[in-house]
């Protein structure tokens, strides 16, 4: 395979680990989830979340018993940029605007950023989150500390 | 062609499809609607706005004449997943973002959820929505009953 | 290689310039931005806001002089249709959604819309942004005049 085309094919199946990650989210799918950390993951939300989770089954377990505190939850990510390092390594960023509703009439909380990825090969093949910060630009109704989306370059 | 490039090749026609729809609703462009539906697709946004409307004439003749209560909108698509049932079938999740300004002073309608797509090669080569079903999250100013975002699974 | 590969190689470099103007107004790199823009571009953002900016160092030195007014911004891209003219030449429709915090306490200016643009392949083999319009389907608290999304095909 030409290594341009190779890079697209990879590209693609980085993408589309981001949106299972997503789907797993939203439907608080445990399995799905279960298949987009590699195993030794670090995964920051930011400082008023708790900081680093060290661990795929760590990260799944804290996100399946986080989750049903929504009524409902919807991770629209877009702008997906995807940098190789090797041929087994890339990092990313893609935008997210994570909306939230309780199941109360508490006003939906949305958190609008970018997660900095790194992703991984794994041993049969696929791709796999080894990294993760979410970094903020800006919230409603979430009131927690995040890391800022940095200005400058 | 090596069988994961065409899938990469039809993989963008298909996500062209998904953006002709929204780009057609948007536009109101009936000409461009009548590309996206295979003829006897089935169409379903809920419950609450009718259930299922059968055949790509019918669908294009409601979009057309439903719209224009609306002064504007926009559908926003993003987390678009695409899985090949065989090379000429495909299913897909793609999330939206749909929003609608009324013409007068109401706030404006949101719906947040995703399509739930099948996809089929037609005589000419292109891929059209053989199916579409809409799942939704949450919706601000809608008011009608939608099928929900199933958790689990 | 396969001119349909080529032309999702070249695709993706292009959806890679639309990102990387999006991240480059949203952390204010004018590095990144320098990179974005073929030097005779011209830029439309509507009769609200100047109309059209020509010049590849006007319009980058233009946003670095405005986006500070903003406590935070973020530039979501979806639903990117390419098409493509010739081997170096590319139009395409990008939505956006584009969301801005003040320092303030003003409700934060939204921005939904559509960006029509033209690429061209540069000297270094790279795509730049040789025009952008932008047409609005609607704001929030921006109140400028806008170029509409227009219906009807």
């Amino acid at each position: 395979m030409e290594p341009a085309v190779q890079r697209l094919i990879d590209r693609q199946a980085i993408v589309d680990v981001i949106h299972a990650y997503c789907r797993g989210v939203d439907t608080i799918d445990v399995a799905l989830l279960s298949t987009v950390f590699a195993d030794n993951c670090v995964v920051d939300y930011g400082p008023g979340l708790g900081g680093p989770t060290v661990g795929a089954a760590e990260v799944v377990a804290r996100l399946a018993s986080g989750l049903p505190r929504f009524a409902s939850t919807l991770h629209r990510v877009s702008n997906v940029d995807v940098t190789f390092t090797d041929a087994d390594v890339a990092t990313g960023i893609a935008y997210v605007d994570a909306w939230h509703r309780y199941p109360d009439d508490r006003p939906d909380a949305v958190v609008r950023g970018c997660y900095h990825d790194r992703f991984i090969r794994v041993a049969d093949g696929g791709w796999r989150i080894a990294e993760r910060i979410l970094r903020v630009a800006g919230d409603d109704h979430f009131g927690v500390d995040w890391y800022p989306v940095l200005r400058g370059g």
